[in-house]
């Protein structure tokens, strides 16, 4: 193969999939470069012209100045003039846990249409190693043009951490990978310019996939253990807390808590690996035993709170989940686990409400068809009220319950 | 039961067992504090008194001065006027891994022959969580003297790490527990004399015993992951070396390297637990997946070096490993999985000589029945050399070899 370097004397930067990780690298490119951000939903790019970010991952003001140097738009055709393509696309997996890689997929057959000679198309959605050259390269050359000779491709994991504004994308390190050396240069060249921390260049673009995958495995293992062995100080009676606490004291322990794997990215991520080394005849059976004990984890919680009503004695009881959002002071839903809960007792016959006072329940119904308060109106006639996810909010609410009214989800793991 | 506090004017402390625990703490201690120093074994408190430590884990200096403040004995009456007990004997398995508490035990009864009013018994050494208690006490209290009235004990995790220079015994933190909360005050006092970092103070002996299982349990875990990783890694054609590097730039990666699991702890420690979880009827599997993929990983590395073999189409290659420590730069031969290795290659029929210029070859052959060389004359006489253990001696060593006659065990791991 011809390895030239992409002529790349004007970036053009198109950010494509405007959501928890591209509206944010969005605003920060766009204090650097003429940027355009594409999202294939009407009323997000609605939204985001008024300014407005439903989702909460960027702040009114860094999204306002950010649309005074760039727009955002549906029309896959504004993108014509890019000339870097920046791919932030949710890749999830379907209901019975398999990789759905369509958005992804469609992501690539779009550029196509419209990718001009010498473009480079960066992805940074989590895909399973080796996405980027054998699923996504195919798809962009239905363009014609020539992998490696007229167009280009680079790898670099987003690392973005829902609500946690200590590790924003401007002060996090970030892997980047190219295609050919040049390209790995240009890519690094444009975080660079963004970035406050650490360029890490990988030499390939599979190493950086696989390392993306590797962060996220092992996150899924730690709280796995953390889930198994919380179960274990509970027949020793003493608390995984505590425990915990005094653990972290050592130089190189991670201090993870135990907990409902939900989110975009640990409890996804794990099901791409293990497809992609099922399909190769390899089997990983620490990571997958790590998964089953994490999905397992709802079911069991569901199983405490119904040992809970048992033993309460009440006849037909009355139960509040706060929370559902799938971390605490969030509104993001992605596969949040108290969906499986509130499924679980509701499936029991229990007369079961949710309220969450962050997230948006018309999303909720469209996502799970789970009907959840709008309002509370009076947290006083529940019988039971477990706190499912510890918003500050939620947290204030509960300081007008009776202490014997309510349940942590931590104290139920 | 009455909740006294002990007496404990002038402590009078005596540390049992004088390995890679007990020694630096002896050592430690003694800048403080009046001290004896008991070991069971002979040769060792003969080495120790003319300021030898065949174990390394002490610097001669050190020790010298250490034996000027106090004194170190094979014979037990010479702690019979010591309140303070400090318990560091080795916590192994045996031959099948189940855990082996017999030095424990007997330590416990040999103090109970010497125990006066008002001691206070403290283990460093790892147990599985109750043992302090439920093992440990009733032996104590065979003296006579009363549990939490006559005589106390506490709980405080070891956390030497062998060959590690950087964490020392005085400058990392330290669990403690006791008994009743005026013995944990006291053995709080002592360790703060002779550490310079914290000391966290847990609210009861069987969190300190659980804490100290879960750093190494939560280790094991990681470096099994890491070995199941290294196989994919090695299948998709990339670096796991590379991959741990880029991964480790994210803020809350572990960097743990693949491995061969042996020494003291790690490898040793999670079958305590493996063992109290089955005896409660509570099952472990992912700490008991860990530990599975980890004891596999030296038959996997045995067929590496097979394949290696088989491949060169040598008809009865010399095969040399280099290394037989547990670790790098370090004479510690416990639970080294290079016997394991080298069992299996022999068991096959090859020709296998193992050198390694730290380890006491007498101590090998007791241990394992394995016979090493005690010098290695022609290094190029042998076909094939696999770096088992990096010593800076080793690597020194191989600077005289042809590159393509050795390969480095983490190239095969």
């Amino acid at each position: 193969m011809n390895q030239v370097a992409p002529n790349m004397e004007n970036k053009s930067i198109a950010v494509i999939g405007l959501g928890y990780v591209g509206l944010p690298l969005f605003c920060q490119l766009s204090t650097s470069f003429s940027v355009v951000g594409y999202d294939v939903d009407n009323n997000r790019i609605n939204e985001l012209s008024r300014c407005i970010d439903s989702k909460k991952s960027v702040d009114r003001k860094q999204l306002c100045r950010a649309l005074s140097n760039g727009i955002v738009t549906a029309d896959i055709k504004k993108l014509s003039s890019s000339n870097v393509f920046i791919v932030t696309v949710p890749t999830p997996i379907s209901k019975n846990n398999k990789p759905d890689t369509s958005a992804l997929e469609n992501v690539c057959l779009s550029i196509s249409t419209i990718i001009k000679k010498n473009a480079i198309v960066i992805f940074e959605s989590t895909v399973f190693p080796g996405a980027t050259e054998e699923l996504c390269v195919p798809l962009l050359a239905k363009s014609g043009l020539r992998f490696n000779v007229d167009f280009f491709v680079g790898y670099s994991p987003e690392r973005i951490n829902v609500g946690d504004t200590e590790h924003q994308i401007k002060n996090v390190s970030k892997i980047v990978s190219g295609s050919t050396p040049e390209t790995t240069q240009i890519i690094a060249s444009i975080y660079r310019e963004i970035l406050s921390k650490d360029i890490i260049v990988s030499s390939c673009i599979k190493v950086a996939e696989a390392a993306k995958m590797y962060e996220n495995v092992q996150r899924d293992l730690l709280i796995a253990l953390a889930n198994e062995y919380s179960e274990y100080c509970k027949m020793e009676n003493i608390s995984i807390d505590e425990v915990t606490k005094c653990a972290s004291s050592k130089w190189n322990f991670s201090n993870v808590s135990p907990g409902l794997v939900g989110g975009h990215c640990i409890g996804v991520d794990p099901y791409y690996l293990l497809e992609r080394a099922s399909s190769k005849g390899i089997k990983l059976p620490l990571i997958q035993k790590a998964r089953n004990i994490n999905e397992n984890k709802s079911i069991n919680v569901a199983n405490r709170i119904y040992n809970l009503i048992y033993d309460s004695k009440l006849s037909s009881p009355k139960i509040l989940l706060l929370g559902f959002a799938y971390k605490p002071n969030s509104c993001d839903i992605r596969n949040t686990k108290v969906s499986v809960v509130l499924n679980e007792l509701r499936n029991k016959g229990f007369y079961v409400d949710c309220y969450d006072p962050l997230v948006n329940i018309d999303e909720v119904y469209k996502e799970y068809g789970l009907g959840l308060l709008s309002t509370l109106s009076d947290i006083n006639s529940f019988d039971l009220i477990i706190v499912m996810v510890e918003h500050d909010s939620i947290l204030q609410l509960i300081q007008t319950c009776k202490e014997s009214h309510f349940v942590y989800l931590r104290n139920l793991l």
